[in-house]
């Protein structure tokens, strides 16, 4: 186990380097880590589910915007030089939709027939939030993002379906149209809120308790906003589930080599 | 065969109208229909082929943006009330790779194993376009538009892979930046062009000659502006040679019910 860097220490980490880290066993929410570069949600799934996995995908694209598709059997993607069974700070095993592991390395239980999908994460556009002068809470008090799980219904595709799934930032009133006009530029990333207030219109009776990752306060003057995240092909592989899947440890992404400017639309 | 209606008449009816006419074999390009409204294209690969057929749009977004895909067997779609085997003006029927057939209705040919895929159409942009003040050739000569296989390989996916299809509009000089910035607002019909200028540079020798749709005049004030097109998939489906397809006919779009402002991006 490795030492967890600095805050500032790990903002301006290249990924290669924090992809090390993770690597050598160092176990932690990535948010506020390798500022400027893109971080990216996992789910492997079957090669015989892989076009139900793809077309949930394609159907949901506020919540999983592809970034890449793998081969069937391969370890790598276009997105970072590493591997996928090593480079993640934390993963989850799934089985008939039971989680029935969280390790740091899955090399041995990865297998032969597994397709890798890469989905856009909204920890990518954090930077363009504070740069925008609009505070993120969760950095703030350096712990994951919260994440829900909604009464929405995703669109199913084949065998899969499943509730959507949301992380949340407390903004202020004032910063609300601010949030919403940065983030609607990385839609990549899950672009734009899909939801602003009213935390129970989506099924959430408990803001501050998250059904993944950390509470974070909300303020008085503040109001919870809603983004699409990638856990909901968890949430999927859970409702629906599938033989076998493997994904990130929500919050504990892919750091991969891509700028976010890469995914900046004009 | 019905009248082809006048060209201020075509540009106001709306979609279910135009249906009508091609349903009742009306044989013709659809620029400059149904001002306002979402063209799409059309490819229906067996079952077996189409998770190949997601993935190559995956990996070609500026050629292959998805706007919706059909579940095995369906003849309709998200996107429109009709019937996606009888809507569309003319389709082409391949069978091995090779054209065998452009009938204007496919209900005796459509298999229960076919996936039907909808493309976005840079016709969709056309309108903005036009009232940005730049001039669309092909309207004006009340033609199909000029569509070339390039020299430009796309990404492959599984058994699909060829050449990146682009179509041309002709440009003035000081119209190139208006028309990059306009259609870049709209990545679900193509976005912005993918080359401009330098036929011969993407393997166009003769910008005169296209290998879809008609030829159109560029004039000396003008560049040749290319754009991502959604024939991709056919000549894809031409070099690969799958048991069997079927598209629309170049430039004979399937007209959707969805407005083009559902795809504007801010």
């Amino acid at each position: 186990m490795t030492t967890l860097p600095s805050a500032e220490h790990r903002r301006d980490l290249p990924p290669a380097e924090a992809r090390a880290l993770f690597r050598a066993g160092l176990r932690t929410p990535t948010a506020g880590w390798c500022r400027g570069w893109t971080q990216a949600n996992l789910i492997a799934v079957p090669s015989d589910l892989a076009y139900d996995m793809l077309l949930f995908a394609q159907r949901n694209p506020k919540a999983c915007p592809l970034l890449d598709v793998g081969d069937v059997g391969s370890v790598s993607t276009s997105l970072m030089s590493g591997d996928l069974r090593t480079d993640v700070p934390a993963y989850r095993v799934f089985e008939d939709g039971e989680l029935v592991d969280e390790p740091d390395d899955v090399r041995d239980v990865w297998r032969e027939d597994l397709v890798a999908f890469l989905i856009g994460c909204s920890f990518t556009f954090e930077a363009a939030l504070l740069d925008a002068g609009v505070p993120v809470r969760h950095i703030e008090q350096d712990v994951n993002v919260p994440m829900f799980r909604t009464s929405v219904p995703t669109r199913p595709a084949g065998r899969l379906g499943g509730p959507l799934v949301v992380s949340m930032r407390p903004v202020r009133a004032r910063d609300v149209a601010a949030a919403v006009r940065v983030t609607a530029r990385y839609p990549a990333v899950h672009g734009a809120p899909v939801h602003v207030g009213d935390p129970e219109a989506i099924g959430i009776s408990h803001p501050d308790r998250p059904d993944y990752g950390d509470p974070v306060e909300i303020r008085a003057d503040e109001v919870p906003v809603f983004w699409g995240c990638g856990v909901t092909p968890q949430a999927a592989v859970v409702a629906s589930r599938p033989p076998f899947a493997i994904g990130h440890a929500p919050g504990h992404m892919v750091l991969t080599d891509a700028r976010d400017s890469d995914y900046l639309v004009p």
